[in-house]
C-alpha cells in the first residue's frame, strides 16, 4: 500500500477534478506484476493502467488500491470489470468511493466471487491523506480549501508599514508556485487585491506566467476591485464574488462561493489571504489545511496571519494535525490539516 | 570533531558556568586512544579525562578537541600542560578560547614544538554552536539568554480571554523542564508573575520540585509583585530587580539586570516571557536564541508571542537562523538563533 500510495501522488496536480488512485499487481509470491496510476483526467485508471503491464501475469493476481475501484462508466470503463475480466482474485483497498456515482465497485468484485480486503485505519491513512484534496471534496460537496501564509517566526505576515516582500526565501516561493500548479482555483480577498495587487498566477523563476492557470477568485463584497488590477488581466480567467451574487446580504458569503466554484467542476481552492477572510473562513469550518511558510525573521509588530477571529478561549480554539515538516532553503514549512 | 562535539554536548546543564568541551585522541593510524569530556564545574576538563582514558598511547597521539585548551591553573592545572606532559605531537581545535584569562593554550603548544590545527569555520561551526552558552556569555560579558514560548500556529500565546494552560502538548513541557534544569537563571516580567502566577521552578512529573533549582529574576520596574506570589516561595532563590536598583530611570534596564547576573556568576537565562519584555530585548540586541514550542492549533485572535515592538518595516526586521525542528508529541520546537 505504501507503494500504492507512492504512484498516486504522482497524479497531483494533473487529474483534478478526479481523484489520485494507484495500484500495485501482486502475483501469487507477492512479487509485483504491474504497477499504475491515475495520470490525468480522462485518461485511464490506475487499474487499467497497472493491468497493461502486468498482462497476462494479472491473473490470479492481488490488486492492492488506494481508492475503492469505480463501478460506473464515464470517460472510461468500470474498473471493477476490468478487474474481473484480467482475472484479479483479491482486492486490496485503503479507502471507500465516497462518491455515489462510482461507488459500488467493492459490492460488484464480492458479487463476482473476488476476495475483497479493506486494510485498516492506520494503513488507509495515507491514502486518505494523498487523496485528501478530492475525498474532502467529494464528501463536502466543496472544493478542498488549502490556506496559505508565508509569515515570520512570530506569526506576521507583513511589518508595520505594511511591507511584505519577501517575508519568505526564493525556495518557500518556488515550492508555492508548485503548488499553484496543482490546485484548480486562487482565492484571496479583496483587501489583497488593494494591498498587494497581485497576479495570482503560476509564474516560472522568470515571472513569466506558465502553464495551463488556475481560476482567480476575488470576494469583494461591495465591488472595490480596480478596473486595472493585476487580477483582473488576460493571463487567466478571474471571477469577482460579490454580495449581490454571493449572499444577498453586505457580505459577500465564502461557502456560497465555495458552492458554486464545486457546481463549476473546481476541487481545490488555494486561499493566498488576507488575514480577516483566512480567519472567518476558519471560524466557519471552510479552512481543510494550512501551509505556513516560516521564515527565520522576527517583525515584533504589524499584521498577524490571522486576526479578528470569534476564539474567545483555549478551549474554543480550532485544532489541527501537523501532517508534515519541510525545510524550504532558510525556512520550514509546516502543513496542519484541520478536522 | 563530530564524536568530539557529541563529548561536549553531555556536559551540557552540568558544567555551567564552564565551557562544554569534548576532547577525541586519536593514534597514527587514526584510531581511537581516548575520549574525554568536561563532566562538572570543578571537575577535570576534557583533555584531561581523555589523557586518563588513553594512559601512554596518548603519547604521539592527535588531540583533536571543540575548545582550544586552556593555559592557566584554576580550579584545575592548564591542559596545555597536561598534554605536552603526556606527549602529544599534534592538536586539532575547533574554537579559540575568547576568555582571556584561559586563552594562550594554542601559542603554548606551539612554542613547545606542538603541531597545532584549526579547523575551517564550516567545520567548528557544530562546536560553536554546542558551547554557544558560555562563548556568548564570555564574549558579551553578560549571560546567554535563551527566549521560550509556547505558541499557537498563529504565534499566539494566550486567547482572547487570556486562557493559556495549556497551550503546548505534555511532551512540551516535559522539554520545557529538561531545559530548565540546565540553564541557571530564569528571568519573566512582573506582568507575567501577575497574570499566571508561575513558580518558574524545575519539576518532575508530578509537579514537585526536583534538583538544584535556576535563579529566578522579576524585571518589575516599580515593585509590583504581590508578596505571595509563588516565584516569591523558598523552593529556589528570587531577585526582583526594580528601576531603583537597576537603570535609575522610571523602568528597569535588561541590559544593567544581565550585567549584574553576569557578576554573580550566571550564564545562561531562560526568557519565559511575556510579550513586551521579550519583544524590547529583542529589539535592544539582548536575545541570542528563540525556542518556540508551537502546538497544532488557531486562536485568529488574542496576545501575540511578540508584541509592541519597535520594527516598522521589513529591512529593519531582525534576522535568525533555524538551528534546530524537532517535534515535541503532536507539537513542533523550532530553535532560532539570532546573530
Amino acid at each position: 500500500m505504501v507503494r500504492a500510495v507512492e504512484l498516486a501522488a504522482r497524479g497531483a496536480g494533473t487529474v483534478l477534478p478526479n481523484p489520485v488512485v494507484g495500484c500495485v499487481l501482486l502475483d501469487a509470491h507477492g512479487h509485483t506484476v504491474g504497477e499504475g496510476w491515475h495520470e490525468r483526467a480522462g485518461g485511464p485508471h490506475a487499474e487499467v493502467n497497472a493491468l497493461r503491464a502486468a498482462g497476462d501475469t494479472a491473473r490470479g493476481a492481488t490488486a492492492v488500491v488506494t481508492l475503492e475501484p469505480c463501478n460506473h462508466t464515464g470517460r472510461t470503463g468500470p474498473c471493477s470489470e476490468a478487474l474481473l475480466a484480467a482475472g484479479v482474485t483479491r482486492v486490496v483497498v485503503a479507502v471507500r468511493d465516497p462518491w455515489p456515482t462510482a461507488a459500488g465497485g467493492i459490492e460488484r468484485l464480492r458479487a463476482a466471487g473476488v476476495d475483497v480486503v479493506l486494510v485498516t485505519p492506520a494503513l488507509a491513512a495515507p491514502a486518505e491523506d494523498v487523496n485528501r484534496v478530492w475525498l474532502v471534496a467529494t464528501r463536502l460537496g466543496r472544493p478542498f480549501v488549502t490556506f496559505k501564509a508565508g509569515v515570520t517566526a512570530d506569526g506576521r505576515v507583513a511589518a508595520a508599514d505594511g511591507t511584505s516582500r519577501w517575508i519568505t526565501s526564493a525556495e518557500s516561493r518556488a515550492d508555492v508556485h508548485l503548488l499553484r500548479s496543482r490546485v484548480d482555483t486562487m482565492m484571496v480577498g479583496v483587501g489583497t487585491v488593494l494591498a498587494d495587487d497581485p497576479w495570482l498566477t503560476v509564474r516560472d523563476s522568470d515571472g513569466m506566467p506558465i502553464g495551463p492557470q488556475p481560476l482567480r477568485v476575488v470576494l469583494d463584497s461591495v465591488g472595490r476591485t480596480p478596473p486595472g488590477a493585476r487580477v483582473l488581466d488576460d493571463a487567466a480567467e478571474t471571477l469577482v464574488a460579490t454580495a449581490a451574487d454571493f449572499g444577498g446580504g453586505l457580505r459577500v458569503d465564502p461557502a456560497a462561493v465555495l458552492s458554486e466554484l464545486y457546481r463549476r467542476g473546481r476541487r481545490h481552492v488555494l486561499l493566498e489571504g488576507g488575514p480577516t477572510l483566512a480567519t472567518a473562513m476558519l471560524d466557519d469550518d471552510l479552512v481543510d489545511e494550512m501551509l505556513c511558510y516560516t521564515a527565520p525573521v522576527v517583525f515584533g509588530a504589524g499584521r498577524m496571519m490571522l486576526d479578528g477571529g470569534r476564539t474567545a478561549t483555549l478551549v474554543e480554539a480550532r485544532r489541527a494535525e501537523l501532517r508534515e515538516v519541510r525545510r524550504c532553503g532558510p525556512d520550514v514549512m509546516l502543513r496542519y490539516a484541520f478536522r
